[in-house]
């Protein structure tokens, strides 16, 4: 589906400065600092409107949120449910994921939650599905001690791939779960594309990968 | 489906004192002399009909395989299988897996089967599941340096729970696939039964499970 572009987005988004990192490369190793607290940092790749992750910043206030998205029009949503629960532990940056490594320093974060991500099914994309060994050799280097990646999707292949992916790279597999909404794991915190999928009786996946030391 | 006895069977399994070892504790530690062979020892737990691990036995002269199984009338099948492809390299026991501590000695065996295992899948059953974190404990014990488990289960419940099992213990997974069938790493060796299920359109999960020293 070819994005429609909402004509003023891009403004509205940029006058929201209390919650869009304009230059995130600036924090790099000291995010900490952007918070003004020395809590733990959990970033969501690919954040879409935002549902999840507003939620858990709203439910945990001991933890700050970043949320990463390259598409304005859906940052604009998601910037906005922040803006309206008045959250304080939260920001957005707008930017392409393959910019990690400019944007966070070794061992910097907690976790990484990646939700619905593309799942670029041909072989010729192998590379660029977030949990392909290049991108979580990349998550190793910028989580701490003890530090995971929580992924969540619709598509079993991609879910294949990346226990595999995740395996290979030495991560510890927990809560591995083929029905995500009939599991005993479910937190019930969704994403809108979730709701919608879930909602249609589509199967969610889930896994959890710690880093090993 | 209750099992049907055939008259003579335990007659006739025990006849084949070449292919039958009768007294399996007395070889703890020592299965190498048993074969007369300082080869690779591969086990397949349940071995029901045999076709899997004689066809096992018949490409990989190099390895001795021991297929263990409790029902006598499908071990006899086992063992005739083995007999008409004029096999050296196989044995077969007629126990109870949960015996396998009386019969493997700590690092003796390099590789475990276990194909279509019965799921028990009723909360209060699961410690009987062979892929139990409680077996695995056991597997790990007699496994040598980088020993495995490969798995195989049409049951997709199973599979998940055996995931989260081997991951639990610390076993590195490789080659986990959804669809073996459907899969690169389907080498085509099959037990009866996953010919029958594949063929009514089933999916085959199967990962392997390496022993992390």
């Amino acid at each position: 589906m070819r994005r429609r572009k909402k004509p003023g987005s891009k403004e509205k988004l940029l006058s929201y400065e209390d919650y869009l990192c304009k230059e995130p490369e600036k924090y790099k190793g000291r995010w900490k600092d952007y918070f003004h607290e020395e809590k733990l940092i959990h970033v969501e790749l690919g954040t879409g409107r935002g549902q999840f992750i507003t939620t858990l910043a709203e439910m945990n206030p001991h933890i700050c949120y970043i949320g990463i998205e390259i598409k304005e029009e859906v940052l604009l949503r998601a910037v906005e449910k922040a803006v309206d629960k008045g959250l304080k532990n939260i920001c957005f940056l707008w930017c392409d994921i393959n910019k990690i490594h400019d944007i966070f320093d070794k061992n910097e974060l907690s976790r990484i939650y990646i939700n619905f991500c593309d799942p670029w099914p041909k072989k010729r994309w192998v590379q660029r599905r977030l949990t392909h060994r290049n991108f979580l050799e990349k998550y190793k280097y910028i989580l701490g001690e003890n530090g995971d990646v929580h992924f969540k999707t619709d598509n079993e292949k991609l879910f294949e791939f990346s226990l595999n992916e995740l395996s290979y790279e030495n991560f510890r597999l927990n809560n591995i779960t083929f029905d995500l909404h009939h599991s005993e794991t479910n937190d019930g915190i969704t994403t809108e594309y979730e709701d919608k999928f879930s909602a249609l009786g589509m199967k969610i996946y889930r896994c959890e990968g710690v880093k090993r030391n």
